[in-house]
């Protein structure tokens, strides 16, 4: 177990989250991580997390866009949609749990028992709040446009105020965190290793394809540098 | 709400999942699908699903491997790993959600309100529970196997008796499923179409880059076709 809280010099921010009961695996403790960094960059790299909360006794996991500011995680939806309405105002928060995971490569093993994948994922415990302020929400969505492709909220027409109406945001600070990941190679048991079959990593396709202009776009709108080199 | 039961001949097995109060959603149900098929082959596309249970009242949702046979899915572990442990013998099983994500593109509008991502996904409600019979254990790690990489357990050394008992394997039927899809071009409003702003899809690269072999392998072992064609 790595239940150790870091002692850091009163001046610098901490750069490792403190491991609590939640966030240390009872399974490969090796492969966990509290690095604020490494979070942080697993985070940014994500297109949708998974969302859990519990509704009626039953766990419930939904995908969802994400965006982050500093040490803080926006999810925005309908006003009607079911998390966001179970964190309104008469509500003191809902328990989550957010995931956010990447699939590297696959790693094949020569025996069926050591075959795994590469993957990083952080996970988030805490409770999600209805964000109020507006100039925060404002903020919020920004970043959430600006997840899915940096520098795009500048590049679109702002929400107005019946989308901002229409829309609820929740916030979920990064207090109990960590990383988990299996990176590097095959690991056969020794007397595998004669055996007959292929055994390496399959490495997973990232990044995108050539983007794919809107039928109705204006002749001349070039596409945009934050796209042109994925 | 699409809360039907569609009739069938008592012949032909049904096409599609009930839909219940937790898959019919409360936003955007014409995203919704029951259509087995469809649900079939978003599972079978992942290599990781989300897993959500509920561990001392908080929600907790996890990434892990799975594998499909017919109606069933399976997810396995260390026996000592949480939610493997939650299912054992002494407990009536463990309440579930099972969700697995793609993300297929990038939606981006000319109102930041509009952006979105083209996604399919499943979300399984049930409760799952410890396998025990040694041979559907055996099946159902085979079919984990070949998740990942289809006809790969046949080319793998398989689990001896210690592996096995060190491996826990759950299932969960799928009986209360559905999928959710967006699909289709950029949606902005009529009046934002002549905005200057770039609109298009920006589909995600899928599939895998080359494989690379493990720096022990045997010289002369090659590359399985069932890898050499991604």
């Amino acid at each position: 177990m790595q239940a150790t809280t870091q002692t850091q010099p009163p001046s610098q921010p901490a750069t490792t989250y403190p491991p609590t009961d939640r966030t240390v695996p009872t399974r490969s403790p090796d492969r966990a991580s509290y690095d604020k960094e490494l979070v942080h960059s697993i985070l940014d790299e994500g297109y949708v997390c998974h969302l859990g909360f519990v509704r009626d006794g039953s766990p419930v996991v939904l995908p969802t866009l994400y965006g982050r500011i500093g040490e803080r995680l926006y999810v925005h939806g309908s006003t009607g949609s079911r998390p966001l309405r179970m964190t309104g105002a008469a509500d003191p928060g809902l328990p989550v749990c957010l995931t956010v995971t990447h699939v590297d490569a696959l790693v094949l093993a020569r025996s069926a028992f050591h075959h795994s994948i590469n993957y990083r994922s952080v996970v988030v415990h805490g409770t999600a709040y209805d964000v109020t302020d507006p100039e925060e929400k404002r903020t919020a969505l920004d970043a959430l446009v600006d997840h899915v492709v940096p520098g795009r909220s500048a590049d679109s027409r702002p929400a107005d105020k019946k989308e901002l109406a229409a829309t609820a945001v929740i916030r979920l600070d990064l207090d109990e965190v960590s990383a988990k990941l299996r990176t590097g190679g095959v690991n056969d048991e020794p007397e595998d290793l004669a055996l007959p079959h292929w055994a390496g990593l399959v490495p997973l396709r990232k990044g995108y394809d050539a983007p794919v202009a809107d039928p109705g776009l204006d002749a001349g709108t070039e596409l945009p540098d934050y796209l042109s080199a994925p």
